[in-house]
């Protein structure tokens, strides 16, 4: 790697990017001092004249002068901006540098670019540290542009393009924030489960986790190379714990030496342990394990019980926020659901706050600011990138961040907005009235189209909403809440919840729903109970707002739907 | 909630408690404006005079002056102190409110004790807002001290206990500790796969995920239902086709009438697909669908494959860092193995960073970094719950913390430990000898004897190494490390990944695993592959490590483990 003579690093600015160590042991290679190309763009020229060590990838490479020299532009995926890098062809082979994706590991000098250019600063390579080639025939990735439904044939790849790199900075500038926001808001990060035996509403599709699979792989294994005994081998056992037993009276009765009944008795101990290891071995049935009444056995499971994959944290947070007032999780969650549209992922990342003693109005307040929150963080720390996704995606993508993170949230009733789409007499493909669920189309013309700005929907009837969600006082509309925003329809979906245990037990039992599992739910009712509310955001919905991206698949690393899982 | 005429937040740093919000709309109940607990012991007797709302769960209570009032030890859980609530007689019912775990929101004035006492302010209610009362029989955590393990059979009430609230504030801020850190130091936060189809190391049991359960239970109900149809059934079925083509064929041979003939070709047609219906549901079988050969038809599965949880998210993160050059992941991880003891779960957190143009020794120094800077959060944001520690579970855990942030880690070859395990003449469990994977107590030997601080043995032999590791000159060893630290021994395991595309093609072959799953993971060798080096933290290790706690199922909020996943 870099050698042991590697430049100190210039500044104490770039040094961020390398790290204090103790004496290197003799035993090892040196650390490498490197310095990220962000650090570079952001000074800019004022570095001219330091020696730096830089590595990345190159995103496009041509030799000039007649072969005299080469042009690399070099990333390295601190920022959307290539660094240029200048190689003589006596310092190396120009030919095995210039191919799209090779990488290099370079140290040279900074310097201003010596005729007029776009760049500001660029690098005069003194040496070539490190090369990893590329066969251009053989990459998948051309220079050229591709679109984003071939690269996800190449998801171990894709992160390597323009465009998939930039959704990487903006989505971990999404998670910080969300970080940041609860954390400075004083709320606690819940790691709520992923396998659970809960069902958070009583519908979705899960998935089921289990190793009844892997047992029943084993079980057959071992029976394949070892098939389990007849009830004859079980027979022919036990006649030869009769014979050993026969022969331990005989040597009794005829006043044996002590030693020739011990060796005797151990003789029948091991012939009466055969005998239990084959009949246990004997119970050993291929397959999955059954009842008797043919469903299959989960009490064999893992969990000796079925379990699931979480389709919310919702539930389980609840436990801490009715304990420790301000909490959330963000964690992964899933959906077993047949679906092959833009919007829907199998696995997906969901943020859900849960907050004692607020009630839907602060948790609009709280909804609201989250969201501006979010956008204002973008507006900041993700320029660049978002320049990239007006230039490239979507042209209005910065506008939209600026009027959500600047414009107060309009706030209607359900009853409300129906009142306002049915107002417009527009022809919408699922008829409005009241009562039922809004459609997406319905949201999108709120948004877009009304207001112009997100909206906030509140107080919907409880037929379509979940069982948990505080009943209100018309007893007609629970007190629920979805933000709506232009782009991507609703990105929240929120509620108080029902604090109250008479209520919230009559709710279960009118949704069909057993009490038994929800015993525990219960109990945060019984026991010191508090009005409480909270709400989840699709995080890759809100990267597909944020970044006008069409396709969900897009905007999460490693995509799952339906057929697909790739890695 | 509260009332409209909720008192302002007193001071601007109180206000950080409440939010901002646009004028309440009529029909909603105005918001809370709640004040956390930690903010107003902070500020202490500086705050007396000021009206304040507090929400929070009785710790203790107790009646006093013959009943003419109460004191309430209440906690919101921002911080492990209580706040000391003094209630009249007057303002409200006493019995009703001194319950442990009863839930109060008060509104009332902040003021010096009268008496001098430890506390140094106190609120005095002017207005109970509300409250969730506790039948104290039957409430499941008494006052009285209950033991950890008691606990793990409340899951949804544990973390109103102290010991259990100070672990989440713990958890929480080594998260957001591990986030700011990271982002700090340029690296991106990538969601790796939860549900993967590759095999970290080809290693350990996995989760198996599926819908085949769901799927077969609905075929089940379907068939029981509505049975799938006999031979005969499709006999008679075609019968009727023959009979209707029959008719069609007399209409035409009679010169029918159009009208007539389309009513009768309209029938067949019905009739031809009751046929392919028929024939179509006889091919529903009840239970698992199986190949010809036994097995199971994963093909049939959600993702047309078999899929698993993941173990591990390096290989996946791999593919970011060959393209971004660094990045994290920071998410749950599984193990189906039957493990009983207190450090293993079958769900649990790893933090595993990536690191392009690293190697070993740079991936040393990131660790030995990463470790302190949470140690030394911990010291600058959880004093007081470090402080209960040492008081209730471990009178060391400060010191801990202090001696791991401020020494350097010692760092020796695993030559060399093992030479030093073998001088000490110490009879182990398990035997030392060059070739052994270091043992716990070895492990702790050398950090808590030897040495008496965090030691880091790299250049591990191969053959008890993953695949993926990069093999060294001495081709007997690979670089790898390990990071040992007093109280739970390994706490982070790493290395230089193998970054030549012949010699890792070999090692896959040498451990006898098929190259084809690992094909986008050779891809990364064959295009512009680089030098890099990762690590993994187990989560609840470090918890362990900090706070003291011996059984890992403390330090998770929802632990599972062999027969036990609840909620």
């Amino acid at each position: 790697m870099a050698d042991a003579a590697a430049p100190a690093p210039p500044t104490a600015e770039l040094a961020a990017a390398s790290i204090s160590s103790p004496p290197p042991s003799s035993d090892l290679e040196p650390p490498t001092t490197r310095t990220r190309i962000r650090a570079i763009l952001d000074a800019g020229d004022s570095l001219a004249g330091q020696s730096v060590v830089v590595g990345g990838w190159v995103k496009t490479g041509r030799q000039q002068g007649k072969g005299d020299f080469a042009f690399l532009e070099v990333n390295d995926g601190s920022c959307q901006g290539n660094l240029q890098v200048m190689v003589d062809k006596e310092v190396y082979p120009l030919a095995r540098l210039t191919h799209t994706g090779t990488s290099v590991l370079v140290e040279g000098l900074l310097q201003k670019p010596p005729v007029e250019a776009k760049q500001r600063i660029e690098l005069k390579v003194k040496k070539v540290i490190e090369v990893g080639e590329v066969d251009a025939a053989a990459y998948p990735l051309p220079k050229t542009k591709l679109n984003l439904e071939t690269l996800r044939d190449f998801v171990h790849l894709r992160a390597r393009t323009n465009t998939i790199g930039a959704v990487a900075r903006i989505r971990h500038q999404l998670a910080y924030a969300t970080h940041t926001f609860f954390d400075k808001e004083d709320f606690l990060y819940i790691h709520t489960p992923i396998i659970t035996t809960s069902d958070c509403e009583g519908a979705g599709e899960m998935f089921q986790v289990t190793s009844l699979f892997s047992q029943a792989e084993k079980v057959d294994k071992e029976l394949k190379e070892n098939p389990a005994p007849s009830e004859a081998d079980i027979e022919a056992a036990k006649l030869v714990v009769k014979a050993k037993g026969d022969a331990v009276a005989q040597l009794k009765a005829a006043k044996a030496s002590k030693q020739e009944i011990t060796a005797a008795v151990s003789e029948l101990t091991k012939a009466k342990e055969a005998v239990l290891r084959l009949e246990e071995r004997s119970k050993l049935k291929p397959g999955i394990p059954h009842r008797d009444d043919g469903s299959i056995a989960f009490e064999n499971d893992f969990f000796k019980r079925a379990a699931f994959l979480t389709v919310s944290g919702q539930l389980q947070v609840e436990t801490y926020a009715c304990a420790l007032s301000s909490v959330y999780t963000f964690g992964p969650t899933f959906r077993a659901e047949n679906s092959h549209t833009s919007r829907h992922l199998a696995e997906f990342w969901m943020v859900e706050p849960e907050i004692a003693y607020a009630n839907l109005h602060d948790d609009m307040n709280y909804a609201e600011r989250y969201v501006k929150y979010l956008c204002k963080w973008l507006l900041d720390h993700c320029r660049e990138d978002m320049e990239f996704m007006v230039k490239h995606v979507d042209k209005t993508a910065i506008e939209r961040l600026e009027l959500v993170s600047s414009t107060p949230f309009e706030r209607i009733s359900y009853t409300k907005a129906v009142e306002i789409l049915e107002g417009t007499g527009k022809k919408f493909e699922n008829k409005v009235e009241w009562g039922i669920d809004l459609a997406s189309e319905h949201e999108r013309y709120l948004t877009e189209v009304i207001f112009k700005k997100p909206v906030i929907v509140y107080n919907y009837p409880k037929g379509i909403k979940a069982f948990y969600m505080r009943l209100n006082d018309d007893q007609k509309t629970v007190a629920a809440m979805d933000v709506l925003v232009p782009k991507v329809g609703e990105l929240i979906g929120g509620s108080q919840r029902e604090e109250r245990l008479n209520v919230l037990t009559q709710r279960i039992l009118d949704a069909d729903l057993p009490l038994e599992p929800y015993e525990w739910y219960l109990d945060l009712r019984r026991f010191g109970s508090v009005k409480h509310s909270g709400f989840g955001l699709g995080f890759e919905r809100m990267i597909l707002f944020a970044t006008g991206l069409d396709n969900i698949r897009d905007v999460i690393p490693f995509p799952r739907y339906p057929g697909r899982a790739d890695l």
